[in-house]
């Protein structure tokens, strides 16, 4: 459990500094990559994810809550090692102990990343900017706020996250960490229109804790009142996706 | 066939949820992809494909009753199962009957896709747009009306479509439901250009119905002169890559 | 050989329809991707080139003349099928005649794939619009002119071209038909800019033909002046790419 | 070695001949590409590495100082060939005389690689443009200039690089060469904003001299005060991978 605690540790590190990394190449000023549009965006986040997944090899690369409790639903395995004999040789089961330890790691790491892409790109930070432009580069929020349809949100593209990689589970691929970028690159074309597509209780709480405490320049508040929408959301869809991919048998 | 049956309404409705999402993301009102560009839309349609093959992968992922009836005029079966020995354990065959319950499933699929979108996007929905914009999340329209040239325009999308998923049957390609995804990328961005690429009737037709009876703020008709043209398109040119597989012998 | 031939008519047809599709529906006139970009048009190219190579797969899917010339050059075999056993138990030497026949089944399909890309976007070729425009479809042109360094351009991406096809042959990749594909959208976007890269004697001399025949409404010229650039350009860079493979010995 | 030498050559050249391509065709005046985004930037340069690994699968395709020095000090094999029965048959070690071949390479492969893009788009750099302009074809530059802050991000991007392509060996991935063109693809829309993701000491020093030497027109200075930056930048970055990777036993 240790090797998987630090490798989500890192696996979701990798995720949020190229994630928020990419936002911050969009939205701050004077980058290079300003005003580049929502499909850099959804490639950028979708890459990142490809190399979390790679990074995380030895924890089952969840890197977000969503994809443990869609994990724990379902009562699949968190991780599991196959000998060359196809024998199971090692696995993390799905207790609560275990979801904890994954919760936690998955936190620290998101913390981490947002901390290491504000570094990345301290002196765009420097610029002036609206204060929510630089909350954005941390943690989603919704272009039409309405806590309700939010959620809405959040619950079916997260559902649409958690149920597709259960379905990878069930089909020969081979394409490994790119089918889960790629999925990731579609969600947030297809569903990030209102929300930004958080997704992932950790890629958006831990980057906000991060913009909480930094020292960035001419911040603003961190929206707490909006912060349970993309926790709880993707929750729900998680659970929601682990129950139907239990009863459609993957 | 009950599980194929599930499968297809699965896939369809994850196909059509993402589809119509990308489409809602760029056109609507005050969201995050607005006019995000038509490659947005090509990866988001292609993607949508991606993640509904990965659901559908108990039907042969069809999600599409061009596709169904190209392997029925090709005579080749729906569905099969291989066991590890190479022999064909399980399959489904292409007869009228099965074919009728594709047809069923991908319809209602397509039907249940459209509702969800139309809930993850509902705060744009109630903002004010055209009632032409609210219908293109739904269903495709042309661009320059002429029904003769946008039927020819359907067959031919329709028929690239369905011949080179047929030809991928005779080629190793190790990519799977990648492989489809990217094809269905390069026929929108080649060519989608004057009618928006229907090229699947349960695409078009499923969404169309939603529209019809959802209580969608200021809507406006749903265009049912048009709506033969993206059934009957796809059709034609699926039987005709059907044909021309079977004299080319994939 | 006469499997060949259809196979190479067939795989370049898909491949001049996409390819000219992307185009039409980039620069004519009320397209629903007018305007796109240049990425939406290499992107077009690169999976008309990924569709073409699955529907090619009884030829080697060259689709293009400077491949089969820079086959020849290095002396491989323009096609050959394996056994289970790994023996070759048939191929299609590199001898002038297969060449010759190749020749004629690219120019046939490129020919034939542009006329069905005019009729697909048949009612935005009855629009107005300059007669470059609409020759643009067709074939390449350059943005500054200058045959001879234009014909730099153009050996220079057609080596890069054949080069890395012929390279594909030394490693394992297991992407197939998807490399070719994205090294294609990948010369676009890097070495197109100057020409619009023919990298294709085919790929340009057979919709220019189809240009001069076509009953276009408002065209214009089909500038032959220029067009042995992209026919002499791309062979000299496929026997380049040839010699040099040769001597590294892939 | 003279093998890997040349290798290392051809696989830079290619690298930096698409890489250098796309940014001229991008900034130039009168390209096809002119204006075309970041993301056909980093489409481009990921594919240039996609085409430069392909080439030189002899080498190993490390391509880039810090790749070479990230590997040496995790103490791996700079390139090893297995034979059939899994046994390593030849390798090149990790020794500072090896390493030092590797530099030599890859320095001349990005040198020639200039050049041949310089000559690609040599009617382009005839135009009139602004001297940053054109040295911006050849190498990188910061939007904000402080030398700290930009060598923080070199080295935060190049960790980046460097770590996950040393994952990729500890994970089955199948897709070798595209695995790492799309980790340069997400590594430029991330992390590239504040100073155009050099990564790799030779990618800037060689064009940086070709810029230096070649007759360009209307050429300014070659800003070499910033040069030491994207040098010892990438070279920080590729110590911390190889120290990490070994810490975290890939």
């Amino acid at each position: 459990m240790s090797h998987a605690f630090v490798s989500e540790i890192l696996g979701t590190a990798m995720l949020i500094l190229m994630g928020a990394g990419v936002v911050a190449n969009v939205i701050l000023p004077k980058t290079k990559g300003f005003g580049g549009g929502w499909l850099l965006i959804n490639f950028g986040w979708g890459l990142a994810v490809f190399a979390g997944v790679y990074v995380a090899f030895k924890s089952g690369a969840h890197l977000n809550p969503a994809v443990t409790v869609g994990l724990w639903t379902s009562d699949q395995p968190f991780y599991s090692v196959t000998g060359p004999n196809g024998v199971v040789t090692a696995s993390i089961l799905p207790t609560f102990g275990n979801a904890l330890w994954y919760f936690l790691a998955q936190m620290i790491g998101a913390f981490i990343g947002a901390v290491l892409a504000f570094l990345a790109y301290k002196k765009h930070f420097d610029e002036d900017a609206e204060p929510g432009i630089k909350l954005a580069v941390f943690s989603t929020g919704p272009e039409l706020r309405s806590y309700a349809w939010n959620f809405v949100t959040e619950v079916i593209a997260t559902f649409v996250l958690v149920f597709v990689v259960l379905a990878f589970g069930g089909t020969p691929s081979g394409l490994g960490p790119l089918a889960v970028a790629l999925l990731v690159v579609g969600i947030g074309a297809s569903l990030g229109g209102p929300t930004g597509y958080a997704i992932n209780p950790a890629r958006d709480l831990g980057p906000r804790i991060a913009h909480f405490v930094l020292p960035i320049k001419g911040k603003g508040g961190s929206d707490w009142a909006y912060s349970w929408v993309p926790v709880l959301g993707p929750i729900v869809g998680g659970v929601l996706a682990g129950l139907l991919a239990n009863a459609y048998v993957f």
